[in-house]
């Protein structure tokens, strides 16, 4: 260890108590990966900090000593946001976990940002409330306001971004703010909520969120619809969407999926192209909806429909959608997967998939289709050996033929994993000089570039490094 | 004229047709001054540009003439937001009045910044499809964009900044930039939509706006229910909310309101305080929540409940509550409006509106209680004679008093009318140190603060005048 990385230790020290404060080599392992197939990086230090005091203590000191901060939530972005390859301190949000308040007439939850999506769901289960953003992970919250996060009930209930009521969050300065306030909506001064809402700990370090929380829906409904081709599911989503039904979920999974889905959650599924549908309402209302749905599925060609009547098959359902990810790690020991994220209009959605799909051929490469396309958001998944250097060349070009599909045709590269630094390089292409208001962003709120530098936007100093 | 104002003249007209460019006093006065009780002050000269490319070209000459530029609408804001008080150039859009491409399948549509939401939802209502965004004022979706208005039916479909998926916007050094893209979600860098929308002219100007639209609900059902007390009325929409029903629009008018009403749109309505309800949905589902709310109300000693069976009395109901602001007007001659915008958490509301009642009557002043209770907003409407320093003084007073409350309860000093320059005197106030962050984004993207100056945020110039 060098001098100034010693003595930012011992001013560590000074600041948090001795268990606040690690190098121990195991666990800055731990804190330099992520869920993908970026190559690993270890920050210096790891501190675990209790409070958002603390949280300012740490960075000022950082900002002295012009040293990187990286927020870590869970460590499972999938874009290699939280790897420390400018080394650092990491800030690890687990001992900030607690559930501060259940405003439940206000349908409002404050948060620390080490809280993770079930332990709420849990805390609100008593309240008759629910927290709706559910990616695959358990992810913290914090996380999941960072990157923007979405999941399976986004086509109804919205993205993290909606569910964000307030953020404190301490900022590069070591300044503590609040981003917004507690009423449902406000046209009082620039919108800080959705600017620091998928900033990826580059514009601040979030140490409390209010959150948007739902009344769990008087009936729900879940249902599978298979169908012998991927494209007939597709088009059966999209007519599902454009007869104006209010769809809680739908999510697409090709028969790859399935097969690694049967393999890992013990279900004997149909493996086929399936769609997982389920919905929300009140129980007049929500059987109207199913009978309309069931007629617009048949008229796509569904071979098969079944609902799922009572709570246990419904749970393993969304348990074992939710799990397909860790299914296909768990079925390809070894590799490593690099998922596809775009998202694109409802309209193109088809063809994307169908391009996907060829391209996928094209480069005989083996991977499955899946994702939340009711909000055009469709996902590739590879499982891929980063020691081939030919599979991780393939895999590569794959995902830029993806991502430049999705751009032509008004997309997105990304529809909720975030950049990090796996979609850095197609920042330019996606915004233009839209990049630009965001690099002075950058500069104007994080000077020296201390929060997680080199993710999200390049600064100018990296241009002449 | 003075020769450097001379000089951007010929400047002016060297760009645009000679009729796109006046110094015309009546156009002036008419661009100098917005539907509030702000002290009107005209710009130094109005352009009609046809294009971005024109704008662009417009405040690159600003820029280098160091002269103010204000984009102007409708000129229907409530806070002074087009008023010149630094003089310089008024963008009016009224020639960018183009409905340029509806996205059916894809529930968007491409306007220019000059269309007004009802030429929009004339145009919408062939293609089965409405926008859902309706301040009182028939605006320019560019100014409601720019100020985040929101109006009846955002309890269920949100504010203005929900329905923004792209924006096209000149910036102050003429770069034209596209802040989104069409995909429904997006994790792809900062957001620069959300950022832009509410923005109040300070950080661009918006040239092209593409926006979320939906499906006419298949089937609607609108009500009145009346009250002996006000208390009621609002207990009522609080329980309606936390039932979960998910009803479209719900606003409250206080007696005074019903009585204007009745006055100016040639209706018979209950002289009491009063909801004006709809419900939009599937047959099935609206009619249980029709019947679950009629109890609901019931429990709160509603009066009379009377459902607006056809057409034609559901719009008369509906063209009522949007005239209200004017019956107010109407009913004042020589007067102008003061209204009060704060937005409370909904646990909050009843205790507010209770407030606001009584700091009027202490302060012995006239005016009607209404809003868009369902999201926490009410308005305070009171005629003043701006000409009378003794009432100008007790509605100062009055505002300072409800925003007060407001932001002691964590609510916003404005839901939906924006800053301006009337609510710029609480954005310390309400925002604390998280004002400097907006400080910042403004300095760094609009370096000369040639953009709609001294509106929303103060500059460190400001403080150094």
């Amino acid at each position: 260890m060098n001098a100034s990385k010693s003595k930012l230790l011992d001013d560590l020290k000074a600041l948090l108590k001795d268990e606040q404060v690690t190098v121990n080599e195991t666990i800055l392992e731990q804190h330099g990966k992520d869920e993908s197939y970026h190559t690993p990086s270890s920050p210096d230090i790891v501190v675990f900090p209790e409070s958002a005091e603390e949280v300012s203590a740490v960075v000022k000191l950082a900002s002295a000593h012009k040293t990187p901060i990286i927020p870590f939530g869970m460590g499972t972005s999938l874009e290699g946001h939280v790897i420390a390859y400018e080394k650092g301190i990491t800030i690890d949000f687990s001992l900030m976990n607690k559930v501060l308040e259940v405003r439940e007439k206000d349908f409002l939850v404050k948060v620390q940002p080490g809280v993770t999506r079930m332990q709420l769901n849990k805390d609100l289960k008593k309240y008759g409330l629910f927290f709706s953003v559910d990616p695959g992970a358990d992810a913290t919250l914090g996380g999941m306001a960072a990157t923007n996060a979405s999941g399976t009930t986004s086509v109804k209930y919205g993205v993290m971004r909606d569910q964000v009521r307030d953020l404190e969050v301490v900022l590069a300065n070591g300044d503590i703010i609040h981003t917004g306030n507690l009423a449902q909506k406000s046209s009082s001064g620039y919108n800080l909520n959705s600017l620091f809402v998928g900033s990826e700990g580059t514009l601040g370090c979030f140490t409390e969120l209010t959150l948007r929380v739902f009344g769990i829906p008087e009936h729900v409904v879940a249902a599978r619809a298979s169908f012998e081709r991927l494209d007939d599911a597709v088009a059966a989503v999209v007519s599902i969407l454009q007869a104006g039904i209010p769809i809680a979920r739908v999510e697409l999974l090709d028969e790859q999926s399935m097969v690694q889905t049967n393999l890992y959650s013990d279900t004997s599924y149909n493996e086929k192209p399936t769609l997982f549908l389920e919905f929300h309402g009140n129980e007049a209302g929500l059987n109207q909806d199913v009978e309309f749905t069931k007629e617009i599925v048949k008229d796509h060609h569904c071979e098969d429909l079944v609902f799922e009547k009572d709570n246990a098959a419904r749970n393993k359902l969304w348990e074992a959608r939710h799990n397909l990810a860790y299914a296909y790690i768990h079925g390809h020991p070894g590799k490593k997967q690099m998922v596809t994220d775009v998202c694109v209009p409802l309209s193109e959605l088809a063809g994307a998939i169908k391009h996907a799909r060829s391209q996928m051929e094209k480069l005989d490469m083996v991977g499955g289709i899946l994702g939340h396309v009711g909000d055009g958001n469709y996902h590739t998944l590879l499982m891929i050996d980063v020691n081939d250097p030919v599979e991780v060349e393939k895999a590569n070009i794959f995902n830029e033929q993806i991502v430049e599909y999705a751009l032509q045709r008004n997309g997105t590269c990304t529809g909720e994993h975030g950049v990090g630094v796996g979609k850095m390089k197609y920042q330019e292409r996606e915004h233009g000089q839209a990049l630009q208001v965001m690099e002075k962003i950058k500069a104007a709120l994080d000077p020296m570039e201390i929060l997680n530098p080199y993710k999200l936007v390049h600064m100018k100093k990296e241009e002449n490094k």
